[in-house]
């Protein structure tokens, strides 16, 4: 199946963060391509990935990076495919650098960015925008907002019954 | 022609920044609303208006606020369609607050944050999306893109031409 | 006994830091209900939690939440019952994101603020609160502030008495 | 009438901002008395204002400071009548210095800090507190919220009907 | 003459920063040439300027920004030539949005940044990497340093004359 | 008479700060000399006046930087006089960048700090340092907070005699 | 020997960074007493100290704190003796929150503030205050300077002497 | 071979960042000196370093510091050689000040600042700064350039083969 969401990151450094997008659409039955397309070691490869993206039927691409993170940005000024940005934490000043990087783009190239490591949300906000336009996706989106409510109230529920104490032993075990 | 985009702000004082968004679209001629929804001084209203927006086709919605800018992530937080969050700027904290309360949303709930006071791109990002679907809109959005690259190429032609103080003088006059 | 205090969090993540209200008003013999309401997974139970706050009789709600941190603020915006929020310390921004959030609500809709995962002060607040309008609850809060007085002396005199090293050496026994 | 609300500050610079506690309790009708009192310049005048603060039978302090921002801990930490501490906005870290040094206070004694200049907001957070034990209060709280609401709510309906163009000329008449 | 220095930036609107790297160049009587590049609306223009600035002989890149500020970060990932990144004041951040994004570059692509709008200072830099290894320039910027001390020296030598007060009275005139 | 106290700043933009401290040691009649010392432009002179500072009977420096702001530090440096830093606001990051590079000085060579643009602070402090051996000075110092604490209570007791709306009228007279 | 600097903290848990002042003292043979004070668990104990302080004969006074961080402003507020504020780093925001409380004191009541942590510099900054009054201490700074000086420049040989990869794996054994 | 490039660090604690550009240089064949200059605790030594760096044939100095960080623009006030500055993070602000202090440099004294911790770019910007004017160092900075982007590419390539599931698996090993 042609793949409907790029995810692209500037360093396989980033993929333990960045897998968490791939999961989300997994669940959610939307075909994905994943690679590792870096701004600043792989420039062609960048202009390349971001000029092909609308041909290829990219619905939305995802791309994460941390420090500088150039990437969402230099990809949204090239395509007119939709860029989320994943604001990578960075081991010195904790991914504000990043989100900075990638949520003050000037005036006529905007990226969607999404909280810093929020790798899951951007994979939902994929879907929730495809899902704007394919009925059985905004389906599933509903599920699965159904199935985080189930979850808190599941949770809330066993709280109230076992009291604080028992839960906290519980979630220690 | 039913609105395709809601755009909500928290208040009338948001709206001299979030006009921007309508503007922008206006001139891709996507069909729009757009009203004040206070997530903090009307919630009800806040619920209905988020409830209702699947129903009513909106394709994406927009959402301004300043300050604690709760407005996008409970809007988010209720309906599925997709939304872009627009911190606006704040006296006191130049709008690193709105910033922080609308892109550090929790696994499960995205806010498709934008620049403080980046209006304008949460229309453009608005008319990717919906064009990513719909050709005719991408073909708008790339029309625009070609636009922005024309305009800075004269400018940069005319700096060379005239040199800097020149050019300088021009822009103050 | 009717519960006096409503402590809520926005998931049971943060649970060992909110249980400390819950601990502490155990101390001052205050009645509390604590569960589970999240803004953003659960926007219908916050509600239905918020709209019924004063009819069952709460006088002061305690939240908690961490991130975009939206619970305090909506719950603040549904009732009338005075919210003492908490902002819980996160990952990425230390809970600057949580504390911006939550404080920096809008004119017409205050919460009561406290250090991050401050929640044993919160109880104390809301024990200050109901303890200005039934004076047996204000002597035990004032009792309490006179053990945390002798509590220091007694240190402090040890200190003196047996000099900084010794001291050290104690506390890393 | 006896006052039930202390309004202090540290500086009569700061009349500006905190005079605007002082309206809104009087909307509410409820009794105040408003002076200055230095931390730093008079710290005897504050040791006795907390000490004598609640036989004078004050239900809430509301204490606005800024900078170092050290009276309403202060105060705090010598009366059990609860504090709202107002961070003052401050010419070099814009109120960033004010918010901390209120809100971070340790384990014991509690600061409930509303926002940046917030000081409508701590009279309406001191009428919630008074409302919760005495409802004509807290009937008033709740009109105030109405009133809000509806604000809100004719300002949406005027905005949808003559258009954001027009509106905006309206506001700079 | 062939230019040495290449200055660009990403928008018109930062030329009132950047002109100053110009002005001390020509001080300095080295050549230069100066264009805008925009890293968002012309990324084809950026590639070709960074592709071929080796070939056409430039030393130094000068590359100012403001925000998201890709545009010193990408040139230095395409050519070999070292980039001196000016990052620019923001209206929203103050340019830390700015200094974030240049400064942060990850290993293997450096960014020679200097202060948030020190074009001059980046004109300067250049110079004395040009001086490095062109001992003529290296004079011209030993006889700048000369100069700067002179100035500081006979300030001070005013200001110890005629007193501060005086010396004021002289600023304001 | 010997100078006691030197005032140094790095630049003479730094003036209008910075004479404060000069103002108040006038008032104090303690002896001081003024000048300016540029670390960056005149380090020759940094270390000249460094070495030569406790010869020549200086029993504290003052120093104000704006920015990088090495001027308080090296002087520490080099001497043992004590140095009091001033961080002055500068027109980007507002004097947070002055006040780290001033205050956060490795473990051996303390600067004691005083808040942004807090000249007048540092002159008091002075005041206080000769003071403690001093007893004619430590009494100045005492009739000055002496000085403050009757303002503050005449002004409270004006407040609170007209009320704020008259206190308020009479400010903006 | 009776005490010349006061060494105070606001808790025990301040004790491993503050017995860094002691231990300085110790080794420039300058007498001290070390106790603990808080500002909010015990603000009489904090009035009585700060109002014998210059009576008892302190020139100095070294107070630590973290958090809202009041101590060392407080005592400074009552007292003549000058105060050196450490402000001790907090577990959520670094200690950031702890030095703006500190540091940035009102026009009037300065605290001589050094780095986060910063203990040992506290008591250097103390012995050279006493050292502009009584030479033989002032010899024992200077010593103490030269000695700091010496290790480096041993340690400079050393990795001059064996190279980087050897010196590294000194360190690590 | 005489030195090209002097590498300095305030601290031998600051070898493990450091070494980094070491590395690099020797990758590049550059030759290099490395030791530690203390702004704070050798002043004379860093004059006599700074005063000698032209006359010794040092074409770029790398300095590198933490916390308040005066080494790097200390160096760059007294010689013409440019001087690249690496701000280490520190325990406290994780470097942020170290970056400030660095970075903002006044008019006329530029630091070439690279990412916190950024050492090895240090390095590599050494190298295309003299690469600029001998040939075979350009050639060999991008030879490294193009390794990277192999590395980059043959990851990509493998990730694309294999899928994100195994490829963490193999990073995890």
């Amino acid at each position: 199946m042609k793949a409907q969401v790029g995810i692209i990151m500037g360093s396989d450094s980033d993929l333990p963060v960045m897998k968490e997008a791939a999961r989300i659409l997994d669940e959610f039955g939307i075909s994905y391509e994943l690679t590792i397309v870096s701004a600043h070691r792989t420039p062609d490869r960048l202009f390349q990935y971001a000029k092909e993206a609308r041909d290829k039927g990219l619905k939305v691409i995802i791309a994460g990076a941390g420090g500088a993170a150039h990437l969402p940005g230099m990809v949204a000024s090239i395509t007119t495919v939709p860029v989320i940005g994943v604001p990578v934490k960075t081991s010195t000043l904790s991914g504000m650098d990043s989100l900075y990087s990638i949520v003050q783009m000037p005036p006529g190239i905007p990226v969607a960015t999404v909280a810093i490591n929020g790798a899951k949300n951007a994979g939902i906000l994929a879907a929730q925008i495809i899902g704007s336009f394919m009925p059985e996706i905004e389906k599933k989106v509903m599920d699965y907002k159904v199935s985080l409510k189930n979850m808190v109230e599941e949770k809330a529920a066993e709280l109230e019954n076992i009291g604080y104490n028992a839960y906290i032993n519980k979630m220690n075990m």
